[in-house]
Formats: structure tokens, C-alpha cells, sequence
């Protein structure tokens, strides 16, 4: 990305091996994050910048002390570099890695290969090369599905709890999935699109509520008995989506947030006064991957749903625009 | 009080039973909260308040509908108003409980008397009439201690955590106490103060850190090997002090904020990188009444030291003087 609205593809050199716990993927595909609209509507900086954190694909090489994934191997990546070895990592806590890097900022992966260090703690190798039809999916897992299902988990979905979701972009509809599969007895989807609706009830909403704001905050108040909801994620990252997320959860309940959310500020008396527990950030995907990889190739969850627009990696312009225009709620770059 | 910092103590009409579910409790003793400072220096808005939200005392009479306690019983009161029934109270979040009023804006204790709603919801009673050296601590188990106690739980303190406890007020010295109680390995007090650090020490702090803001989250990370706290009690709540707790508690790590914190703005992206789990507000004090009063009926915990000053109620205006002035850390009022 050049600047603000003006993304090209080039070609660069190689990239090789540097430390001796890197490996080099060849991607076979990748995607167009809704974080990556940020830069693209100036909102983050961007200077010539390689572009891209969600990542599958073929190990081409790896460095002398890459012990768990081998040249070959088919494998899924996070888009948060860890170590996980560390006391964070071990905690489960990845994304916080005293070795983080955000694969955003320093490797890029719009692009047919990537050099991916720490490869031990990043990647994990699938069971086997993949079916072509379980490419998007296996996609997935590497930032929305992983990054959904922590905003899940974070939100403490499960058996007779209530989870509303705001936000019906990828990672929205990836939390109804994951609250689903957690066992959750009513999800609410907070969406006004009628073809994200469609797919939110596909991955498991039971109810939809098109209000925003105080009205959606009233609504889940209505529906769940006054009270509010168990389970809140917010998967936006606006002051009023982190606001309608805060109002929404019960006293005592749970809000997991995962909308990465530049200029929002919490007022410290609403959040004391909630009296709600918080979770958030970026998701620690790799503790999640072994598990999701296992659900896709057991064809028990299809999150590859949410790419609704494939183009070639040479058209990621073309991606960007129809992302940033709401044409298509998430891009697959093929390769 | 009048108005910000004029107090005076005058006669008022005799409570008396409204509601079925009323108690009226003649009070045993009473205090002044860190609290009430906000009003008395104009923070908060204040108008010929009856004050005062902390209370033991013998019940002196009882609606019809009361069971749980009876006249005579000696009782100590949340100063969180609940029902302990509802499903909020059940999860054991009475402070948001359906019927929740804060005795400091519809009862005032600062008073000889007080009528006490949903007294089975909110009064414990003791295994006895208590001797007098218990009283002060019995009075603390009525806010600060559960509050301190709550911040505690809320940020995960036990057994082989580091906890950090950001104020050396009543409740942050309470925190110390709970801490320690709860089993933490290390407790790291934040305080500037002599006396106070000797308390906290007493209470069972290992370590005392004086730097502040930055400085202080800085010297947390240089004691726990670069990471931060498992566990940060706020128990200020200031900007500062709010950035301070964030910041000193590593990834994946548990918050708990328990200071009354007006005109504090978090931002969103700190909190969001610094992937933690929060949990706060007005403490459930009502959930760990039963266990505290043990603790204390058995002598194994003395919050009472927390009191430096005692006075008569008729010269509560020198305690709120001695507070504000901070020549006292928490003042009795005597009846």
C-alpha cells in the first residue's frame, strides 16, 4: 500500500531465511483484512507498506531450529509471531509473547511467499494437504475464525449462556460460530445487512436485532429480562460499538472485545458502574489453531463462508475497493 | 453535608419500617468512606446529603417480611442495597442485583439510626453480640474490606501470583490483606506514605514500589522479570492511577478496579494492546460478607487497624477535615 487508497502488486525480491527459527511459506492463499481498511482509509499510517497477516500455505525452507513443522508441510500461521514457549505464551496468552511481532507490520503475506519467524510457536502443520475446498476455511482460522472464537471465549460463552455479538463483518459472524460451538443457548446477532443476517443464522444465531446503540442496548435488555446478555463480544472497535457491547452485558457478565478500536475511549464511571468483566485485544489465535484446523478437516465448522469475493492476488486493488465499498464482507487472494 | 465540605450533625425524624422487607438497625458505630471525600470537595454533587454507607449495628425492628435476621440479632450491611435472590445476585453480583440502591444516596449511616431495604438480602448477622475490639473490624467488612477483598478476587490474587495493589488507602490496605489471604506469593504495595507502607506490610505486602505512573509500571515490570503483575488491585481511581494498574499487569494477566473513578477516560487501543482481563465497579460485598465475618469472628484477620482516628458522631465534621487533610487514613464514628 502506497498510501492512503492506492495498493499495488510488485514484485520484490525473495524472502529468505534470516534467523535460525524462521521458515519460508510459499502462500497458497491469503486475504484482505477489515483491519487492513484502516491504512487504506488513513485512519492508520501507511508508507509503501507490505500488506497482509492472514496466511496459509507450503513450507519451502526453515532454519536450523525449526524442531515442529518441516519442509512440505502444509501449514496455518497466526498473524501474531510467538514464541510459545514463553510464560505468556504458556499462559495462553500468545499475542502478548515477550517475542510478539504483528505479522502486519513486519512480514506481509499479500504476497506468494513469506518469511515467518519464530516458525515453532507460529505455525501449525495440518494433518495433511488439504482438499482444495478446505482452503478458505484453513484461511479462516488464521486471524477472523481464531480471532471470533477468542472474542467468544473471552465473552465466556457456553451451555445456558446468552452471547450477543456486535458486529456482523467476518469476525462478527465467526463469534456466532464459536459461541455456537461452544454450546451457547441463545446468540444474538446485532446486524441491519439482510445477507449477513442470512449468514449469521447459517453459523448459528437464534435471533437478530437491527437496533444500534442505546435502542440495541435496550433491545438485548428486552429480550434477555431486563438483565442484559451472559456474553457480549464486540467485534466493531467504534466508541459506539464498544459503548452498545458495555451496555448490553448483565451485571457480573462477560465482554470480550476484539474490534480493534482506534479513538475509542472508555469513560472510566460507565465501565465501574457496569460492574462487568472485560477481556481483549488481539486474539491469541495459536492457542486456538491446533483445535480449529482439527474442526474444519473433521468438516464440522465452515467458516470459509465468509469469503464472499475471490479475486487474484494481482487484483488485490480490486479487493480492497470492494471491501472498503461493502461489496464484499471479506476478500481471498489466490495464488 | 450541606454542601462540599460543610458537614453537620443534626436531628433528624427516627427511620421507621416502609417496606415489608425493611429492617431499622440502631448502629454500634460507623465511618467515613474515601468516598465521601468526592462530594466534600465538590467532585461529586451534594446537597444537604444524609451521609454515610458503611454500618454495624442491633436490629431494632423488622417488617413482616423479614426472616433471615431479628431484632436484636447484631448485623453488618452491604453498602450496596440487595435482594440476594435475583438471578444478578445469584451469580453473586448483588452490587448489580434488580433492587439495587446505594445506602450512601437513599439511607445515610452516619446517623444513630438507620431503615436498611431488603434487610434479608442485605444484613448478615453475627454468631453473636461481638466484644467491642471487634467492632472496628466488623464496621470495615461493611465497604472497605469487601471492596478491598472484591478488587482481590476480581484481579485473580492466589496462590503463586504476583499481585500488585496500586493506593495505599483503606481499601488498597485491604486489598494487601485479601492478597495474602487468598495465597498470593508476592504482593507488591504502591505507596509513598511511611506509616502506610509499615501497615501494608502488616497486612502482607513483600515489596513496596514509591514510583508512580509510568515510573511505577516500569518498576513492576523490572520485579516480576519483565511481564507485569498476574494480578493489579487499582484502588485509587484516578487517570493515573487507572493507566498505572493497566499497564503493570502482563498479558493475559486480571485487573481488578475498585477506586470510584470520576472523570477517568480509557483509551481503547491501550487497553486493547495490552490484552488483559478487567473486572470492577461497585464491590458484591454482600457475596463475601458471611466468610469475612468468620475470618474476623475467629481473629484470623484484623481489618480493624485500618482506622487511625476514632470520634464521637457529633464530630464528624473533624473527621471529614482530617481525611480530606490526610492526617487520618479512615476515621470511626463512635455513637
Amino acid at each position: 500500500m502506497y498510501k492512503a487508497g492506492d495498493v499495488r502488486v510488485e514484485k520484490r525480491d525473495d524472502p529468505k531465511i534470516i534467523e535460525s527459527t524462521d521458515a519460508v511459506v510459499r502462500l497458497t492463499a491469503t486475504c484482505i483484512c477489515g483491519s487492513d481498511l484502516w491504512p487504506y482509509r488513513g485512519i492508520e499510517p501507511v508508507d509503501h507498506t507490505a500488506m497482509g497477516h492472514e496466511y496459509v500455505g507450503v513450507v519451502e525452507e526453515v532454519g536450523s531450529d525449526v524442531k515442529n513443522v518441516k519442509v512440505g508441510d502444509f501449514v496455518v500461521g497466526s498473524f501474531v509471531i510467538s514464541d510459545n514457549t514463553c510464560e505468556i505464551c504458556r499462559s495462553g496468552y500468545q499475542s502478548g509473547c515477550v517475542h510478539r511481532e504483528f505479522v502486519a507490520q513486519t512480514v506481509g503475506t499479500q504476497a506468494e511467499k513469506a518469511r515467518i519467524p519464530h516458525a515453532d510457536g507460529t505455525l501449525v502443520a495440518t494433518p495433511g494437504h488439504p482438499d482444495p475446498e478446505l482452503i478458505p476455511s484453513l484461511l479462516a482460522a488464521s486471524d477472523v475464525l481464531g480471532t471470533g472464537w477468542y472474542g467468544a471465549v473471552a465473552a465466556g460463552a457456553g451451555p445456558g449462556k446468552t452471547v450477543a455479538v456486535v458486529g456482523d463483518g467476518a469476525v462478527g459472524l465467526m463469534a456466532v460460530l464459536a459461541a455456537k460451538q461452544l454450546g451457547a443457548e441463545r446468540i444474538i446477532a446485532m446486524s441491519r445487512h439482510p445477507e449477513r443476517q442470512e449468514l449469521a443464522r447459517f453459523y448459528g444465531a437464534t435471533d437478530i436485532v437491527e437496533e444500534r446503540g442505546d435502542d440495541g442496548v435496550a433491545k438485548i435488555k428486552e429480550i434477555t429480562g431486563g438483565l442484559g446478555a451472559h456474553s457480549v463480544v464486540e467485534a466493531v472497535g467504534t466508541q459506539e460499538s464498544t459503548m452498545q457491547a458495555i451496555g448490553a452485558t448483565r451485571p457480573g457478565g462477560h465482554m470480550g472485545f476484539v474490534g480493534v478500536n482506534y479513538d475509542v475511549a472508555i469513560p472510566g464511571m460507565e465501565l465501574f458502574l457496569a460492574g462487568i468483566h472485560t477481556e481483549g485485544g488481539p486474539a491469541p489465535v495459536r492457542r486456538f489453531l491446533p483445535d480449529l484446523i482439527q474442526l474444519i478437516w473433521d468438516r464440522r465448522i465452515d467458516p470459509g463462508k465468509v469469503f464472499d469475493l475471490t479475486l487474484p492476488l494481482d487484483q488485490a486493488a480490486e479487493g480492497y475497493k470492494a471491501m472498503d465499498e461493502r461489496r464484499a464482507t471479506k476478500v481471498l487472494l489466490t495464488l
